[in-house]
């Protein structure tokens, strides 16, 4: 494997990024090797006999668990996506990356199985006073995170398998954090310690990065749920129509950090008129959902575009009614639409209409 | 990779096979790198761009497409597990092998996405007395095989992804045939062919193998749905208890090829008793299921079995139950309740008790 650095993107070779190839799959799972992944100090090599978590702060009994005490505890499966909050971030003031898998690809969906926080948590006894926790890694950013105590006594997941099998050394091994729904930085790697604390700690990864910018210049903290989205991966950039005109299949993802995807509207004229879309049956909550429509084209230029609606009722926004808000000088938590220009000749390009 | 062969089970290393490590997996995806794998005459070298697929027979005009051709058909994407015919199959006159992996690994469990074989049938149209088609891979053992007309029009799936990725070549790639809850040798691989025919083939494929050897000796051909079967995957030979006694999760897995499964049993005892495991909900048809008991182990002995209950209400045999039609010199369709040897020092045995 050649790793390519993008040097927009990080500084270094070591603190880097690969993007799931979302143009190139179908279906809903991600396989760990196109998983997207990002780490802040390198992925870190770490072992299951090495391995111990540690739980302190404001509980009854501090305690340290191994691996194979972890594998002795209830165990639960759930399939979940993870969206890194940045993704889409290089779009808020203008369309510039020519591909879904640079606009969209910093995600993932994994069946994921593990022992829930809840109970680990209940093994150590939560003191009155726990009002968070706060989860770190055992790499060099240790990107500590606080997480209130409702979410983390709700469905968070302390993993160590990702699609059956061992996580991978760059999705954690031998143990990360799954927050359903929540921003991708919070799903902490490597984990090696969670903090029953009565505040939240305010570390530089909640305050300095994964703020949101909004339109008047301030800035906006602790946006933890990913909004519902959604993209078409093809036809797409990387995804041109080759065959001409006629029959053609327009497919694409779409998630929601507050449930199930209800329903997903495509639309190729721009948004004058929508369609709705199929969509495969999922049971899963926070999970993506893959859309098909099937299209007959006329061999002229389209405007392709997909909106989602999420079981909350919540509609995916477009750009011009994010920037109301958020301005042009955001990076993280950009939900639009998004839009593809697909000419003639079937190439397709990275455009802004609203 | 170094790939070993099974000297008892296939004569060379071409025509070979890799068994899912299913005693070290978790969850029900299996990532196509471990996913059972089997070929008669050896895995095929087969590009896109050289695919074809040619429809004949009964047909009013038959057709030949490109790989191109069949992304440009509505697609579905199902999660399906597929079972060697084959699996257990060594275990009808004894216990034989010391393994989850090798007694009931012949199995996987992928999220396909493809086109309907309906689909494609339409496109170039039955003829009145097409009753059947006969399907066969670009491999030079060929595998024909029959298919009623029921079923191809039914659940079928013309593949070309598995887990959202490529086929790997093991699999198929680029196009294999996806027949839920039959037996895994239906599935042709590197698809070339569908002929619509009048009656069954009764190709070797159908006739020598795959057929059941029954108590008196005659043997019953066209044995095509895999009925409902369990396996604790975790304890067992292959996954000892390490940890002395205490809590213990027993985890397993349970599929059906008549639709989902509706409970799963769990004994430690041999029979005697039996507890109710958790399921990890699923919305899948025709697909693993995983299944989870939280157990307190004594530290003695155990004598370990999981049965499935299906949503037809079907119980899972015994083996003694299944020898009174079967007799011992069966091979194929063994769906028997497993058992495992627990002994006091945490390490298993495949024992028969029933």
């Amino acid at each position: 494997m050649i790793r390519r650095n993008v040097p927009w993107l990080t500084a270094d070779v070591i603190s880097s990024i690969n993007f799931s190839p979302i143009h190139a799959l179908d279906g809903t799972i991600t396989p760990q090797g196109c998983a997207f992944e990002r780490h802040h100090s390198g992925a870190i090599e770490l072992s299951k006999d090495d391995y111990r978590l540690m739980i302190n702060g404001l509980v009854e009994t501090p305690l340290i668990f191994t691996y194979a005490d972890l594998e002795r505890f209830p165990r639960e499966t759930h399939v979940y996506f993870l969206e890194c909050a940045a993704n889409t971030g290089m779009e808020w003031a203008g369309a510039q990356l020519n591909g879904a898998q640079f606009t969209h690809g910093m995600i993932h969906n994994m069946e994921y199985t593990g022992v829930s926080l809840r109970t680990l948590l209940a093994e150590a006894g939560i003191k009155p006073e726990g009002k968070w926790v706060y989860v770190e890694g055992a790499d060099a950013s240790s990107n500590g995170r606080s997480i209130p105590l409702e979410k983390a006594l709700d469905d968070v997941l302390v993993a160590f398998k990702a699609n059956g099998e061992a996580l991978r050394k760059e999705h954690g091994y031998p143990v990360r954090l799954c927050v359903p729904g929540w921003e991708g930085n919070m799903w902490v790697k490597w984990l090696r310690r969670i903090e029953v604390t009565a505040a939240a700690v305010e570390s530089r990864e909640e305050t300095s990065k994964y703020t949101d910018t909004l339109a008047d210049g301030t800035s906006r903290k602790w946006t933890w749920v990913m909004d519902a989205k959604s993209v078409v991966t093809s036809p797409s950039p990387q995804s041109p129509i080759t065959h001409g005109k006629g029959p053609l299949v327009i497919t694409g993802l779409a998630w929601s950090g507050r449930g199930s995807i209800a329903r997903v509207d495509v639309t190729v004229d721009g948004g004058k008129t929508w369609k709705t879309a199929r969509l495969v049956p999922s049971a899963h909550n926070m999970a993506l959902h893959r859309f098909y429509l099937d299209h007959v084209w006329d061999g002229q230029e389209m405007l392709v575009q997909s909106r989602a609606i999420d079981s909350t009722g919540y509609v995916q926004p477009t750009k011009t009614e994010l920037r109301e808000i958020r301005g042009v000088n955001s990076v993280y938590h950009n939900n639009c639409i998004q839009t593809w220009w697909i000419k003639a000749n079937g190439e397709a390009e990275n455009v802004e209409i609203s």
